[in-house]
């Protein structure tokens, strides 16, 4: 056992924040980030909001001599905004869409129209199998109306890589959480699958204070966001597990502290995450250690249970204001139809209403039929989801139960 | 390995046709599918088409006796339609909705409403993994405008089988593939996942010939449909896969043929499906020796890909189309501003249009506005994931070439 090779893994995680005609300098910077990890030579390399195809062609152009295997995940209107480069060769990809992802109304956060997913590359070395991925944004901490949606989702996640990552030896996941470490779908994630922070588990650390990757010394960053937490906050994570006969540790994390080296501008308004990892094959399996049925997982579970079903109310009432809604549109139209007919066939005396303002009551009515009705399908799938999200926490909190 | 015992199962496929409203004699159908399941003890229940969900609810409150443990999966407007119901417990369930099934606007298809999905439960038995599903219905053989999403999503369900697979000892798979034995995707998805075809594989076989379980003798199938088949056709099917040190072999299969016994009408206007398998432990691991790797699964994917292909090049046509409509109506609409502003600030000597054609004229570029960009955002979406199918299928493909 103590002669085995160690492999020493070096991972890069980033949120590139690389919208096209909104992120600032993004040309400039997404050439940093290129030129950075020519440089640096890391093993693997998860970044997210890559939303521009075109920036990921450069990028894999630029780093084919280092990292000759990529991929470019594809998903949602504008896209996933997720990519991998890595030295090794990529067996296999798949890509999971979390079933819920905001509303797509809500214009000014746009997470709806960018099918916010987890890609999955599984690689040679080890086998390992790796995850970028981007969860729900939190806009508004004090009233967040997609906490069940981002619990949904790192259920989803949870239960994803549950069921893909038996057969690897490792699994390490990199990217943006949307969430702060004590956040119950943090737990939830780390509680369900045994995964573990790369942050906490690390020998040593170099970095923004309390591995902060969210920070108000970044010049791009939001510093209104920020008025809560004057250190900043830590929603960027590299996690692992070793699986089979496998051990895995962190020696080192490291966080970028604002501007790249020799230039004026940080590479993104997150932080990046550089995780030195070592693997070593163990003499016998290791089994099931890691412990996922106790009373913490039950209690988290159960909270992160409680606040699915207060989504499921509140989407259950929007879902029968948008019906009433439509219903109401549907009669206007039909009353407006008959009297129409009415006036048609002479039954009225004279047209009760100008002609102009009856058929603009008629469009507005037809449009507010198409919204409502277009809501009520909406909410109809996401009552659906949750319900399904709330019963299969339900079976999962019975089966921590049962054990012994 | 003789002396190892050998665990028999029963399982049960059906398509119930159970769609609220629309499909016929339904209660009395249900009914009589929990009647006969309660009698026949099966060990395993996987049923598609079970829309109601207090369909579920009584075939749960009947069953519970011989079936204590049951999952209904949710998803879509209208909901996955898939239900299952066990003798064993059920460990963990997890649904897969696929990306692309179908058009919003193909109302009379619905199947876009539908969520088609796989929902899989994970059981206690061997570990099994056992699936039921449906995929994207086929409304028109020779002009099948649906094979691309249906390609996609054979494609998803292989990847899926072959990522969550890994630690069961049985993978089995009962449902509705909406697709000939001889389709692209049936082979598709035998040939990457190495799932065998329990019709093929029986030692005995009993039914409909061929296995049909569309029938034309069936008095709820839609004749017309089957007039090219005068025999019927094969669409459901139970596949299944031995993984670790497990063989599974198929002694039976059997379709219902027609009416239920002392009955006037069949369960459905599918006929069921009905396997016995064995499943016995080997001294030693199976290994690798499905032989996934063969020029003909080159073949296959390369066909599925030259599919997609050509659904990915319509679907950017109407990308394109729906875009210049959208850019045509916002056009027209802004003539219309400019033409309003002009007439209100006095420049035009005259209002050219009476007031209700103009009136109405907006309200019809508006709405067509909406409409259009709506189509251009789904097929945006539709683009993204034609487009990385096609790419992880080239992936295959190079991974199959490169393979010694």
């Amino acid at each position: 056992m103590e002669g085995e090779p160690t492999l020493r893994l070096r991972v890069f995680d980033l949120n590139c924040w690389a919208i096209r005609y909104l992120s600032k300098r993004r040309q400039e910077r997404v050439r940093l980030i290129g030129e950075t990890l020519r440089r640096e030579g890391f093993d693997l390399v998860l970044l997210q909001e890559v939303w521009s195809e075109q920036d990921y062609s450069d990028l894999r152009v630029k780093l084919a001599g280092c990292y000759p295997f990529s991929h470019y995940f594809r998903s949602g209107v504008i896209g996933s905004g997720l990519c991998v480069f890595s030295r090794f060769p990529i067996l296999d990809t798949l890509l999971y869409q979390y079933s819920l992802n905001g509303y797509p109304y809500m214009l000014q956060h746009g997470d709806w129209f960018c099918g916010k997913s987890v890609g999955v590359s599984v690689g040679v070395t080890a086998p390992l199998l790796s995850l970028s991925l981007q969860l729900h944004a939190e806009y508004c901490r004090e009233k967040d109306a997609y906490l069940p949606h981002r619990l949904v989702q790192a259920w989803e996640l949870a239960q994803f890589i549950r069921h893909t990552s038996k057969a690897a030896d490792v699994v390490l996941l990199g990217g943006d959480l949307n969430m702060h470490p004590e956040d119950a779908g943090v737990r939830l994630l780390r509680g369900w699958t045994g995964l573990r922070d790369a942050f906490a588990e690390a020998t040593r650390f170099e970095g923004c204070k309390n591995g902060c990757t969210l920070v108000p010394d970044n010049c791009f960053a939001e510093k209104s966001e920020l008025l809560p937490f004057p250190l900043g906050i830590r929603i960027d994570y590299i996690l692992y597990k070793a699986i089979s006969s496998f051990t895995v540790k962190c020696e080192e994390l490291k966080t970028t502290t604002g501007p790249a080296p020799g230039m004026d501008i940080p590479f993104s308004d997150h932080e990046a995450v550089m995780a030195t990892l070592h693997i070593q094959r163990q003499g016998q399996p290791v089994g099931a250690t890691l412990g996922t049925a106790d009373l913490a997982l039950a209690d988290v579970v159960t909270e992160a249970r409680t606040e699915v079903g207060v989504g499921l109310r509140a989407a259950r009432r929007q879902r029968y204001s948008s019906g009433r809604m439509a219903v109401l549109a549907l009669l206007l139209l039909l009353l407006q139809a008959a009297a129409a007919l009415g006036t048609l066939a002479g039954l009225g005396a004279e047209q009760p209403f100008p002609k102009l303002s009856f058929c603009l009551l008629a469009f507005l009515a037809l449009g507010v039929l198409v919204l409502a009705a277009g809501l009520h399908l909406f909410h109809t799938m996401e009552v659906k989801i949750l319900h399904g999200t709330e019963e299969q926490m339900w079976m999962a909190l019975r089966a921590l139960q049962e054990r012994p």
